[in-house]
Formats: structure tokens, C-alpha cells, sequence
């Protein structure tokens, strides 16, 4: 993931755990250093569970009715629905670490940012479709790989 | 929806049609309006089935490895696979009218810019979670009434 | 389908789009000519959305304590429940138009009568699970192509 | 059931038996007397495994492109699939006796007999969506309990 | 299974009837010998429904707090819920017979004696895991072919 | 859990945290004693993955064809399929510590100590259906808080 936002995510997944295939779960460590975050995204087709294990994580997830944050200290335990947009931030002092797991074999991870600034799609689409001002959109998208 | 889009949409779902209760399956009729759009969203627990029946829209969706956009005329059919984040522009002249099913009673829509900024979760915590300017989010947080 | 009753279907399924595959749905046109029908049917697996699209259409299902049937008009949408026995009936003047969408990728059309009388199923064994005379059956075998 | 099929169902399902509540299986003992049969249906949200266990019987079930028959004897074990057409003829001497388990606590039987006939399905519409003649229709509606 | 248990099962699940294929159901025959019984087990994937024929079971599951315990006559039915430990008794005269049917096309049998002392996991291992004693343990792994 | 295997089970499920409702996951820290173990066990609906955080850990899972046990280290993650038997060991010096997670919101434990010898089933009746000896039967059966 993007340096920008200071996180490693260490998942272990049925590409790498084949053992998994078929039992519906999944895995992953989290670091998030000072002042950094795991940026807005979902997981199309999973549940995910968070165990804060150091530091202090602000996590929260958003539906078109209803606004979720929660800040967590080591031992805390927060749930993002299948699906939902959801973020994590390091709210305290040095880098903070969870662990988190996943109804899913394979849950992938799709960054808002990475959708919408990663790939070719015009400006003007984007634009269109976020009302995101394309120079705001210009300026992102070398940032995430994207390129038009 | 926002007026911005020029987009109507006229959902048949379980809220109004109640014996759609238990059979996983609703639909809609959507009508965007010249140079209009259905904005970035997702569906987070439904696929979607598009048939277009007046106009031209142009349709795509996004993974985190692809991007899938189409032009679809008059009796073409467009999926939207479930989770994933897609939009629809009208790219023809006139009103576009289409009809779109859903595997789900009550799919319900995910819009980017409602979950981003039509909330009050903090200007600084958008702008860490996404990389935006603070200037665009306070921009937009009245648009979609949003508040901080 | 058979011309006797002046029905044309129009699929869109996993065969012709394979982008369908794994996602649950299918849609389909229906135009049914003035005074036909879409004949008594099942889809094993899968539910059906109808949206109305020109004319008027009767349609009904059948479950073993009760009937239900409905005088559909333009923009007027309506469901059959998974596995149920149901029609459609042109009750217009002119050509009755419809959309119908599926929670299945292939749903397959079980027409009673195809399966009655389709087939070399020999007429006593028809007769007997039916209590339909045989002469009826004798009738409507070469009528769907069977034979016995 | 209609005494003219000489058939008798015991069901042990959810109805009667609580226990099975939420755990997806029923059974029931069918006998069939001599020259007897149980009569076309389908259910439309469960497989079938019959065991005969006693004298002989002919079972078939129907799709689009395939008819499937078999003769049983004791000891023999055939199989329905969800939701379609199927039927089960007494073809020895003397009462056949068989047990069946269903994919669902409570499998129903859609007898296509009653779903035509025992209703108040007017006998033009029941007519115009099977091709069976109107006099067939108006013989088999007392016989089954329906009227129109 | 072990002639120490008096009993034949008969089963009729995917491997010698293909059809079951995707249809989530299975059947067997169970014979008790006098005095003997269907030991302890678990159908992981599979819930089991038993129809009594000859002769008198004595059924029954443990859960964590409650043990369901049945005396069956034929005719009787009764129901394992999927994965919980279970067995059957005769406590009749004579041979009992009973059907089962399982929703699985095939659910396997995991009986725990074979799990405890059917390997060669160290008799040290079993004994810290289950607090037999090790003697009892070394008697029972030659009964079920394991080592160690 | 019993003393005697010094092990504390600290779980985080639908029942103290609602906001799992639905959602198919939950999870658990678990610390294993100086020589002690989590006893042999199944969670008859739910797949598990483990992460050992602190400590060496043996864990293993067993079918009725297959013995899998692995030594696990900080770091290292393991994975229990749904419904079948396991346990884990603290093979390594001082306190062990690991988290888990299942893909239900309620796994529960089912122990096959407390389950053979945790209730009022008779000797008898566990001896014949385990071959194991009655003495050894009974002088578990205190231990566990059973009787009979």
C-alpha cells in the first residue's frame, strides 16, 4: 500500500495459506505507523474482526445512514460489516498493531483511492460521478498510479 | 439523490412491494437526465442486472486490478458484480432510461460522496483516510450535508 | 417456444453473457402477442422479477392453498416465488411487452406441458399420474413433440 | 391426497416434529396400493432420496431435455432433485412401500393436479396457458376440488 | 466400523450413486447386532433424520449443556442436528434396523474412537488432551489400528 | 474451562458483543498454562484460524484418514476446519498466549470430556458406545461434573 499512509498489512490468505481453500476465513497483521492510517475501503465479500493488540486505533465505518468510530486501546475488539467503507487510524503515541480476520479466504481489499485515482478512467468521469474537482483528481491520481 | 446528478431513481423493494419478502430479487427503474450521472457507488450485499431501454449510458465498475466500462445502447444488458464500486453516465442526448434487478430484497446504494461527506466525521480524518485536500472536502460536505 | 401461444423470449444469461457467472442473476424480454401467453411454468432455482413494460398482462402463481393473480399495466412490477407454478397472460389489445429479471445466472424455463407431453413418457403412465383421459394426451404429444 | 391415486403420506416435518426445526431434513413413509401412484408435483425447495422397501416401484422425474425413470425394488435407493417434476407408479403386486428424506423441514407437495384444477383458476385461462382442452379442464375441476 | 460395535451400515452417498451430485442429501441402512450399538460420533457437515424399521434404538446427542436421550420404536423417528456427538444403542432383542437419511451427499463418520486411538498421535498427547489415563489409552489403540 | 488443564479462554462472541449480529465472525484470546492444553474439542459450525502471539504452541487437527499437528511460534497462524476434532498443547516454556477466530458469531465449545463424562448418561451406556472402561468412566465422570 501507498507509503503515504505509513501501514503494512501482513495477510495470510488462501494464496499463501492454501490450506485455507474452503473454510470461509482468513487473516492479517496490521502496523500502522505515528499519525498514519488504513485508508477508507471495503471488502466486497467479508466481515472483518480487529483485535488492537498496541497502541490506540480510531476505526469506523459508514453507511448512508449511520456514522461508526470507536477509539481502541490493546485488547479492544471492533467489527466492519461485509462490505461497508471503513478506516483505521493510529490516534496515539508510536505505531500501533492489530490483528484482524476475515469470513472470507481471500477478502482482497479495495481502496477508495486505488478505485477511484489507480487507473486510467478520464478525469471527467471521475469527476462526474464524485463531483471531486479534476484538479483535486490531477493531482491524485500520480499519487495512486492512475493516469487520463 | 442529489439534484447535482441529474438522476431519478424508482426502486421497487421489499419496503414497498412486501412480497418481495424472502425471495432475494427487487428491482428499479433509473432515468438520468442529459449529461448526468448515477454517481460512484456500491451495493454491498447485491449484484446488479442493467437493461438499458432509451438513450446511451455508458456503465463501468472497478476492481483493485481492472476497470470494466461499456457503452450500452437501446436492449444492451450490463452486470454490476455484488460489492464492487461502478457508476452510469449518460453519455447520449435526451433522457436515459433503464432498468436494472438486484439480488436482493433491499440492495440499498452505497454513494461515495454521501459515506465521505455527507456526515460529520471530521474534515482531518477524511483528508488523512483518502488523501484529499481539506479544501475539497469542506467543498463538498455542504453539498451532500455534510457537517466538521 | 411454441407458437401456439404467441410468446417470444428473449435471454440473457450466463450461455450468452458470460460475465454473469457467480453472480446470481439473468434478465430476459418478454413479448407476448395480443391473446397468447407465456404457459404454465416452474424455474426450479430461481425467483422471477416482472416489470411491465407495454399492454397488459395477467399474471398469476399457484401454491397448493392459494391462487394469486394480478391485472398488470405499464410500469407495474410483480414476483414469482422460487419454484412456483405461474403464467402470463396478454388480457391487452396489441402486444404486451415485459422485463423479467432472475436470481440465477441460467434459471431454465419448466414448461408443465413440455414436460407432460415433450417426451416419450408413454401416455398410460402420463394418464395415470395426471388423471388426464389419454386421448387429451395423445393430443397434445405431437403438439410438443413427444411421442407414446 | 385423491383416493383415485390409492397412495398414503406420512410426513414427519417441522409440523409435527419441532425438533428438526433449522437443521434442513424431514422424511415421510409412503405407500402406494396396487396400480396406485403418487401423482405428478414437484417440491419446489427440497431434494428427495427415496428407499423402497417394499414391492416394486417405477419412479421418473422430468426436465426440459431429459426423462429420467427407473424400476425399484427393495433395497433400491433413487434420488429427485430440487424442484422438479416427478412422480412415483406402484408397477408390482400388491402395496409398495418406500421412505423418503427431504432436503428441508418441511418440503410440501406441489401436486400439479390441485394447482390446475383445484382452484378457481377460471377453466379459459387454465385452457389458454396449457392447451388442455376445456372439457378436460371442467371433468378434472370437481375431482380435485376447484370450481370456474 | 469395528466388530466390537455389532454393526453394518449400508450407505448410499455420492461415491456409489453419482447422481447425489449437488443435491445435498444422502441415505443409509443401519443394522445393530444385538447388544451393540452405533458408537460415539459426529457428521461435521451433516445433520441425520432416523426412521426405526425392527427392533428398539436408544438415540441420543450431547450438547455442552443438555443430553437428548430416546428410546425408538419402528415407526419412530428422530433427529441428529448437524455436527453435534451422538449414537445409537440397540436395547432390543434381536437385530435393530433402522434408515437415515443425512443432508449431505456425503457426510462421512467421525467416529472418536478412531479420532483418539486410530493414529499415531503419542499416547502422552491424547491422555494431557482428553485426561485419560495413559493405560486406558495404550489398551483402546490396538482395538482402532493406532500407534504410539 | 477445567483447572486442570490450565487454560483461560477470554472470547469475544454475539453475546457480549451484539454488534456481531449477523455478521458471521468472532473471535478469541486464548492462554495456555506451563504444560497445559486446550483440551480435545470441535465447534460443529464454525472454521478456526489461530495466531500464536506468545509462547510455542502444538496444534492439531484430526479426520477419521488424516493426523495434522503442526508446532507453532509467535507469528505463526494454523487453521481448525469446521466441525472437526482438535486441541492444542503448550509445548514450550512459560505462559502460552494466541488469538483465534471463527467464521460464526457464537462457535461455542463442544469438549469431548465434558460432553462423554459432564452429564448423568449412564456408565454403561458410554462404555459400550466408547469401549472405554467403565473405572476410567467413572472416575472421570467427577471430574467433569457428571454423575451416573
Amino acid at each position: 500500500m501507498q507509503n503515504s499512509f505509513k501501514v503494512g498489512l501482513f495477510s495470510v490468505n488462501v494464496t499463501n495459506l492454501p490450506g485455507l481453500n474452503g473454510l470461509g476465513i482468513s487473516a492479517a497483521r496490521i502496523d500502522i505507523g505515528f499519525n498514519g492510517s488504513v485508508p477508507m475501503h471495503t471488502h466486497p465479500g467479508a466481515s472483518e474482526i480487529l483485535i488492537v493488540f498496541q497502541g490506540q486505533i480510531t476505526a469506523g465505518f459508514i453507511t448512508p445512514t449511520k456514522l461508526i468510530v470507536k477509539t481502541l486501546n490493546p485488547g479492544d475488539v471492533f467489527v466492519f460489516p461485509k462490505g461497508l467503507l471503513h478506516f483505521q487510524l493510529n490516534t496515539g503515541v508510536g505505531t500501533a498493531i492489530a490483528y484482524a480476520a476475515f469470513t472470507s479466504t481471500n477478502p482482497g481489499i479495495h481502496l477508495i483511492d486505488f478505485l477511484l485515482f489507480g487507473n486510467n478512467l478520464p478525469t471527467p468521469t471521475v469527476s462526474k460521478t464524485t463531483l471531486l474537482d479534476p484538479e483535486q483528481i490531477m493531482k491524485l491520481k500520480p499519487v495512486f498510479g492512475g493516469s487520463g
